[in-house]
């Protein structure tokens, strides 16, 4: 296996990447504890989406692991959790961060975010046309108590820490490396991260 | 108080009332047992919704209880939870079931199912034009274990057990009486809902 192409979202930006079915992707923490938002649209209908309320009803478990597939919103295998060098907490619970978020938080109204980095990434392919779906928030540690209490710690992921998806069907991929630092859900302070095409040697 | 106006939601069918802020609305467990997903969209703007994702971001917590807020899309309270009558579980978590559940059930083409009905439901409001949102799942119950594992057990609701909400805002309500026979979900085979809005007398 060798990487044939490399997209980075640097630190509170974005990447994009079309991916074809049966192609391995590589989502790396180049710097470590940083989190990535990340959101799947089926290439040939991206109305059809990955979703996070579909995939915890079909795999009954809050957070991915190994082996499990990411479903769209019709229901359909889009991505396979092949193999995971971080330590496994992967968050489908947190919407993504947003304008309003930041100005409850009393940050800049510059402040980016990750439903506007989405917004521009899907921009090329005809604009996003739905609200922000529930991303799959990368390398974000969130803790559920029985109660149903939710914690967040800072991402433990270290340097060069990955999750590498098989593609189900031809996809469009985009990753947010977010951009909240109010919160220290990232650790170390904001970092870039790479989407990596592998190609079978 | 007393109830001004009643809209009942036929077992495996819906209701839908508009509710104007500072309005009183209770969610009624007619028969006991019953699941209902409840989605709501604020009546001026309806591509504002009450989301699952932004409660829980804002809320930290999985499952609402007495006191707390329904935020919308925008990260808005739509609806503030007042009383609770029932056990006091209800999911966030679970995804609205669909056609696409029933076919890989194996159930009758003809099934109804929560997402129809709130397509049905939004139809004389000019449609619901997005994806179906994650409905509030009231009476549900999901256990999760800190594995982030999910199991559902049959609603423990008792007859007449209901959930009293206030309006923050003008909404509209479209209530779901689930129809999921395939998991005993509801316990005690599929029943009504009902819809009451209370008038201070």
């Amino acid at each position: 296996m060798e990487v044939s192409r490399t997209f980075e979202a640097p630190a509170s930006g974005y990447a994009v990447a079309e991916i074809k079915a049966e192609g391995l992707v590589r989502i790396v923490n180049a710097d470590g504890g940083q989190v990535g938002d990340l959101f799947a649209f089926v290439a040939e209908k991206r109305s059809e989406y990955a979703s996070a309320p579909h995939t915890r009803s079909i795999t009954r478990r809050l957070f991915p692991s190994e082996g499990e597939f990411i479903f769209s919103s019709e229901r359909r295998p889009m991505l396979q959790l092949v193999t995971d060098s971080s330590p496994g907490r992967h968050d489908t619970l947190y919407a993504a961060c947003d304008p309003k978020r930041y100005e409850m938080l009393g940050a800049l109204p510059d402040h980016r975010t990750c439903a506007t980095n989405l917004e521009e990434a899907m921009a090329v392919f005809g604009g996003l046309g739905m609200p922000t779906p529930q991303p799959f928030n990368l390398f974000m540690e969130v803790h559920v108590s029985e109660s149903g209490g939710l914690e967040v710690t800072p991402s433990t992921a270290a340097p060069g820490d990955f999750v590498l998806f098989k593609a189900i069907e031809d996809v469009i991929l985009v990753l947010s490396a977010c951009p909240m630092d109010v919160y220290e859900i990232s650790s170390g302070g904001l970092s870039a991260l790479r989407i990596e095409l592998l190609e079978r040697k």
